[in-house]
Formats: structure tokens, C-alpha cells, sequence
């Protein structure tokens, strides 16, 4: 198939649903059209995966990295208390590829998720790559009537929450480099004795937290509608690096109750007797796609303790800049640094 | 420096002329967030780049391949007769390029293009890849008040127009292959006797074409604000590819005068001796970025000759769709396939 065979089979598949939101032109022209709303501006973001660096072709499967592709953009988007709409994908892959049953899947695990958020695909590009698959997902979203939630309105005193558990996406890492994998689509797949990881169906929901994100949307709308928080970011890079930004363009410091940090009974579980420690993964691991975000104290009675299944934990307190970004531990009290994921350390 | 010292960077840069138009929220947070202005929409494109299938490292200077990477979705964002506003960048280098000049080089090549049309970078990303350059360049603009230019509006009758020149890019492309390199950079350079392109400045008109592309932002805009197009794509697959594009959109056909297709006469001179067919670039050779458009007839007059220096060409007339796309060369008629620039040829 060529590629505008593929791009009209796309197109076809974007439209299927009738005529999404707000759509003046989708896939097929130049560029796409979005109708403009009076009392809510255009919040949009865009992120690079690049093989062998943000996931491995053996490990990620085509859908889940459609998924994957649409997950961190609504997570961004998300972050800024926005409700997702549109949403654009370039896609570069080699030859081998294209002409493999990948294309169809990527896309199908894609607009599985699209659908649920009713976000519509309107553009995109396909390139050749040599060898290498680079997908570059681009979401845009209209923000709350009252205004889309920066990373730097946090004050001293604030309280801090997370959504979720911290540190599972990071888990499910360390057990697919030590050769676990999805129990759900290995069936016909046999393992070697050398496998260290067979108890596999068992690590499944944290595998999936790291091969297939839920992003919280629903989280994000409720904050954002609301006004609930005074700042919000996604933990992409990790706990550690994510509050820093955070801290940073709010020019506050925080305190964080290491023993509040939620962390997942399963990661507690199943990391001891492979020498990882729970709270490190909570740190600094990344891509579990939770909302950080502050609360004025006054607000913090408004907060749902849920939404969409999925809890929220008080963690910490917005503190002067002064004081920097500490973790409180039993009676010690140390610095957290950045220690999340980089791809350039410097 | 590591890529959050690089983004602060890039951000202060980003931010150095004041605040740009519309910009509620750049360069910092989980996505931007742009003013939505009533009586416009929103027009976003998105165009990826990749090493040594869309551009060469050894021939690509970085800060051509910056502005190039601006100049290709300017040139979209022009073919939708609309006003470019907001970039982002997403872009992956190989850690050896990151320290390297590369990222400045290409980060300022793209800014001088942003700073003459006045457009904000306000968002991206940054990946570390394995071995190549990725680039995905993505741009917003506000269509004209009396709506976007489609592809779709061609109807039979209205006369075809392309700007500039047809064929210089693919000249370009071609000299770049068989050795010839940029003057402007290459004095300090030596050429061995083998050097097939040694008349180099001569031919610097032509590789510019091709490495330091010039969109028509001019020539969009107009005929989006005086809705003097009924169709309208820019040329980056190449004539024959493109206007196939449009005539499909349309559901018309059409009729190009060979004759009166617009030919550099630098072309015509330097491709004689080198076996290159001059009509043969200027229908099948992609990358000219000139903007291909359809008029009514009672309009024609109301076109002005030249914008911003670049004049315009009457090439043809649209047709039933029974017609088919058709090339007129002396006394014989034969049908134009699509020969352009494709990825996957399936």
C-alpha cells in the first residue's frame, strides 16, 4: 500500500464516527481546521517516542504503543486542567515495518483510546525512517471557561496531592528489562528456564502500567472546570524531577511525607525480593502519568476523594523557596533533587 | 547541558521579543495555551523531518535545516490561505550531536525564519535518539476571517495558477547528489579533481531551493483574506502529485500547458549538459514549496502579478473529473500521473 492509500484508509477510520467536535477540515488537506470557541483558548502539546529509547520494538506492542502515543499527550493535556479534542500523529517507520501488520495496529490501539475521550485524529505525517520508529503525538484541547492550570500558581501552604499510586510504571520497567512480559498475548509464546520473571500473569497490572498508561483525564477536567488546583503537572519524569519543575516556576519549595507517598501493595510486594526499593521507584521513577497538583488549604474539603476509580493522596505542603524541596523521613528531613528521567544528562 | 538547562534556554530565547501575539501560556509548561480569538479558527499542521531520507547531515547545515523544518509547515499553513502564529518543535539527535553546535545552529536558522513571520515558538519536545536526527515541526495559524482555503473548492473553469518557479528544488536535489555544495560555507573547503559540480556559485540559486526552501506566506495570505482561490495545496510532492491531490479533493479534472509552465531559466541552462529534462523536474520534482491554486474566471483580474517579489503563473484550466488530469505539450495531450516524492510506494 502507499501512502496516500494509507492516509485515505486513515482518514476513513478518523471519520467513521460521524462529525467530531469542532472539526472544520480533518485529515486531507494542508493542514487541519479547528473552530474557534469564545471564553476558552487552545491548549496544546506534542511528544516525541523514539525506539530504543522511550520503548523497545520487542517489548512494546503495536496497539499498546498507539495507545502509549495518546496517553502521554492526554496526560499533558490534562495536566492543564483541559479537556483533550484533536489530535495529530507523525509517524516515521522503515520499510520493513510499513509493510508489516504494525501500521494497522498502532492506529487501532489509538483509536481505541481516542474514542474514549471522544478526541478526534485530524492530521498527522508518515515519513520513511532507516531503521528506527519515531511517533510524534500532537493533542490539542480546549482549557476550562476559567483558565487553564499552570505549573506556577502553587503557594506556601498549599496542600500537595497525587492521583494514584507512584513508582508502578517504574516497576513494570525493571520487570520487562528482566525479561517479564504481558502474561495476555504470550500465551502461545514459551519461556526458557533462564527466564528470571515467570510468575508472569501476576505482574500483569504493572507491566500495563508501564506498556499501557491511563492518563487522567477525568482528574484533570474536574480540577481545571473547578478551580481546584493553584498548580498541576503530569509525573512523566518522576516524582522527584516533576515536583521540582513544578516548585521552580511556582519560586516555592515543598515538603513531602515520605510515608503518605502512595505506593501500590503489589510494587511493595513483588520488588523486595528483587532488590528494588518501593520508594525509590515512587521518587524517581517515571511515566506513571499521575496528577501533581496544589490545593489552597481552604479548598481542600472540595477535593472528591476519587474520580474514575482512581483515589487521591495528601503527600506534602507547598513551603517558601527558601526552603527548598525536602522529603520528611521518620525524623530526618533531606534535599530531593531532581532524580528523574533525563534524556540528555549534561 | 542537560535538556532542561537546554528547554530554559530555548525558552528565554523563544520569549526575547515580549510577549507574542496570543500566547496565554509558551515554552514551560505541560502544553501551551493560545488565545482563541472569535471570527477565526484554528489551522495546525504538522510535518516530520527525518536524516538521510529527508535531508543529509553531511548537506544539511544545521541552521538550514532549522529554517527548513519552519519553511515546510509555513508553506502548509500558507495553502489554507491562513495567518501563521505558533510553532512547536519536537526534536531527537543522537547524544554526539547534542555536543555538539547542532542544536544551537538549528535552533537560531529556525528563529531568524520565525522572527520575519512574526511566529512564537511556544512548545516541543526533545528526545534522545540512537543514531539519526528526527525533527517534527508543528504549526498553528488563524485562518482568514472569510474561512480556510481547501483543496476541495476547484470547479471546472477556473483557471490554475502556480507561483514562482517549478522544478528548482529537484535541480537542486540532484546537483546536491552528484557533489555540488553550498559557496557561502564551502570556501574554506577543497574539492578534489573528481568533483563532478565544480562551477559551485553559480549553482547556489538552485541548491538554496532545495536546502533553504522560501514559503509563499505572502502569496497564501492574500488570496485566503480576498478569498481570490477556490483551491489551493502547496507543491512539496511535486506538481504532478499535488495537483492530482487537488483534483481529487475538487472531484475535477484539469488541463496544464506544458508550455506555460514556469521554468527557471538557470535550470534550463545548468540541466542540458547534465541530462536532467527541465519539464520533467517542473512536474514530477518536489520541495519547490511554490502554492498551486485555482481561480474563478470572474477573478482573474483581481490577481495582482507579483507578491513579496514572487510572480504568478497561469499553467491551465480545471475540467470535468471525466477528463482526468491532462498535460498539453504541442499538438498531443497525455495524462499526468502522480510522479512525485512518495515515502512508501506500497
Amino acid at each position: 500500500m502507499n501512502e496516500f492509500d494509507f492516509i485515505e484508509r486513515i482518514r476513513k477510520l478518523a471519520s467513521e464516527r460521524g462529525d467530531a467536535f469542532g472539526v472544520v477540515r480533518g485529515i486531507g488537506d494542508d493542514a487541519a481546521v479547528l473552530k474557534s470557541f469564545a471564553g476558552s483558548d487552545v491548549v496544546v502539546s506534542t511528544d516525541l517516542l523514539v525506539e530504543d529509547v522511550d520503548f523497545q520494538r520487542h517489548t512494546a506492542q503495536p496497539d499498546l504503543l498507539g495507545h502509549k502515543a495518546l496517553a502521554v499527550s492526554l496526560s499533558d493535556i490534562a495536566a492543564m486542567g483541559a479537556r483533550p479534542r484533536w489530535a495529530l500523529l507523525s509517524v516515521g517507520v522503515p520499510e520493513g515495518i510499513w509493510n508489516s501488520g504494525f501500521m494497522d495496529e498502532f492506529y487501532s490501539g489509538f483509536f481505541q483510546l481516542a474514542k474514549r475521550y471522544d478526541v478526534a485524529l485530524v492530521g498527522g505525517d508518515v515519513s520513511r525512517t532507516g531503521s528506527k520508529i519515531v511517533i510524534d503525538s500532537i493533542l490539542l484541547g480546549e482549557s476550562a471557561k476559567a483558565g487553564a492550570v499552570f505549573r506556577s500558581g502553587a503557594q506556601p501552604g498549599d496542600q500537595i496531592f497525587v492521583t494514584g499510586f507512584l513508582g508502578d510504571a517504574a516497576a513494570g520497567l525493571r520487570l520487562i528489562e528482566r525479561g517479564a512480559r504481558l502474561h495476555q498475548r504470550t500465551t502461545t509464546g514459551s519461556y526458557s528456564d533462564s527466564d528470571v520473571e515467570r510468575d508472569n500473569h501476576r505482574l500483569d497490572p504493572l507491566l500495563l502500567r508501564q506498556l499501557k498508561p491511563e492518563p487522567r483525564v477525568g482528574w484533570g477536567l474536574l480540577l481545571g472546570e473547578q478551580q481546584l488546583a493553584t498548580a498541576m503537572i503530569d509525573i512523566s519524569d518522576g516524582l522527584s524531577s516533576d515536583l521540582n519543575h513544578l516548585c521552580t516556576e511556582s519560586e516555592v519549595g515543598a515538603v513531602i511525607d515520605a510515608a503518605a507517598i502512595p505506593i501500590n501493595p503489589l510494587v511493595i510486594e513483588l520488588t523486595g525480593r528483587r532488590a528494588l526499593d518501593p520508594l525509590m521507584l515512587a521518587l524517581h521513577g517515571g511515566e506513571d502519568f499521575e496528577m501533581l497538583f496544589t490545593v489552597a488549604p481552604t479548598n481542600v474539603n472540595k477535593l472528591p476523594r476519587r474520580v474514575d476509580g482512581v483515589r487521591v493522596t495528601r503527600i506534602g505542603e507547598v513551603a517558601p523557596a527558601s526552603d527548598g524541596v525536602r522529603v520528611l523521613e521518620g525524623s530526618r528531613t533531606w534535599t530531593l533533587e531532581p532524580g528523574g528521567w533525563q534524556h540528555f544528562k549534561g
